[in-house]
C-alpha cells in the first residue's frame, strides 16, 4: 500500500502537469496540481535547480510534492537556451532561436528534465530524462507549449513536439522519460512499505 | 566615526570590484573582496536577486557585505538578456546578441545595476542604477567585461564602455550610479552613529 493517496506537482504550466499527470496515472498514482510559486536559483544544474526548489515547496506545504525542472540545450550554442529555458522563451521566442542558428548546419540539441520529489523530513530523491533531436527551420505545430514547435526528437519521424498530441510526445519527450523513472522507483519503494 | 572599517564585495568578478573599489574609495570606505558562491534566485527583478544573495551571504559569514547584480536590458528583445546576462554572454556572446539585432533599427538598451548591502542581524537595503544607450552593430574595445564592447552609453561621444578605460566608464555606467547611492547613504548614516 502505498504510504499516501495523492503526490502534488508543484507547477503553474497546465501542459507540463498533463504530461506528467497521464503516466503517473498508468502506475496508478494520482496527482494534484499545486499552484505555488516554488524558489528556483540561478544554477546551469537543472538538479540542483529542481532538488532547491522541492525542498522549498515541501518546507512550506508539508506534503509530498514534486518540481520539474527543465531546459533545451543547443550544443552550437555552448547549451543555451538551457536552464533559462523559460524566461528566453519568453523574451526572443521560437523567433530568436531560428535567428540565433540561421544558416547553421549543426542544428543538434537536447530537451532535458530533471524530477525532484520530496516528503516531509526526507531528502529530495531525483530522476532525470533526455531526449535528443534538432532544430527545425520553420516553427511547425500548435501543439505543447515553449519550443515545442521547433524541435524534432531523434527516432520520429521529422514532425515537431508540437505536431504531436500529449500521448504521443509521452513516448519521446525527457519529461516523459524521467516521470517514468521516478514512477517506478515510487511503485518500488511504495510496494516494499 | 563608521561603525566598521571594511566591507566585503561578494563577487567573483574582478571588473566589478576595480569599478566599485575606485569609488568607494572617494567616499573613504574601503572595501575587501569576498570569494564565495552567493545563492542567485531566477527572477526577472535584480533587486530581488541581489537582496536574497547579499542576506544569504551575510548569514554564513557575519560580515558586512554588498553583492551587485546587473543586467543589460534590450527593448526590442522584451528585455533579454537581462537578469541571466551573464549565462547568456557565456553561451552565445556577443556574436548571438549582434545576430539577434541584425537588420534592427531600434537598438535602445539599458544597463542596470542593483547593490544589496546588508550588516548581521539587520534587513538588506538596496540601490539601482541605470544607463540608457544602445548596441553597437560590431564589437569595439578591449577593456571592462561582458557586453561592454557593444553597448554605447547617451551622452557619451560614440564610444563603447569597452573604449572607455575604468575611471571613464565610471562617469556614466549604471554600477557606478548605485555603488555612489550606496556610498553617499553609508556615509550619511555612518556619520549619525
Amino acid at each position: 500500500m502505498p504510504k499516501e493517496k495523492l503526490i502534488y506537482f508543484a507547477t503553474g504550466n497546465l501542459h507540463k502537469f498533463e504530461e506528467t499527470r497521464l503516466i503517473l496515472r498508468e502506475f496508478g498514482v494520482a496527482t494534484a496540481i499545486l499552484n505555488v510559486k516554488s524558489l528556483e536559483v540561478q544554477s546551469d544544474d537543472l538538479e540542483e535547480i529542481a532538488r532547491t526548489s522541492v525542498l522549498h515547496v515541501v518546507a512550506a506545504q508539508r506534503l509530498p510534492v514534486i518540481v520539474e525542472d527543465a531546459g533545451l540545450f543547443i550544443g552550437v550554442l555552448n547549451g543555451f537556451p538551457g536552464p533559462y529555458s523559460s524566461y528566453i522563451y519568453r523574451t526572443i521566442g521560437l523567433k530568436g532561436i531560428l535567428k540565433l542558428l540561421e544558416k547553421e548546419d549543426n542544428r543538434n540539441a537536447d530537451f532535458r528534465s530533471v524530477i525532484a520529489f520530496c516528503r516531509p523530513g526526507e531528502t529530495p530523491k531525483s530522476f532525470a530524462g533526455t531526449v535528443r533531436g534538432s532544430i527545425s527551420t520553420v516553427e511547425r505545430g500548435t501543439h505543447g507549449f515553449g519550443f515545442d514547435p521547433i524541435f524534432i526528437p531523434l527516432g520520429g519521424d521529422g514532425r515537431t513536439f508540437a505536431e504531436m498530441a500529449v500521448i504521443e510526445k509521452n513516448l519521446y519527450s525527457h519529461r516523459a522519460q524521467a516521470v517514468r523513472k521516478f514512477a517506478e522507483w515510487y511503485a518500488r519503494q511504495s510496494n516494499n512499505l
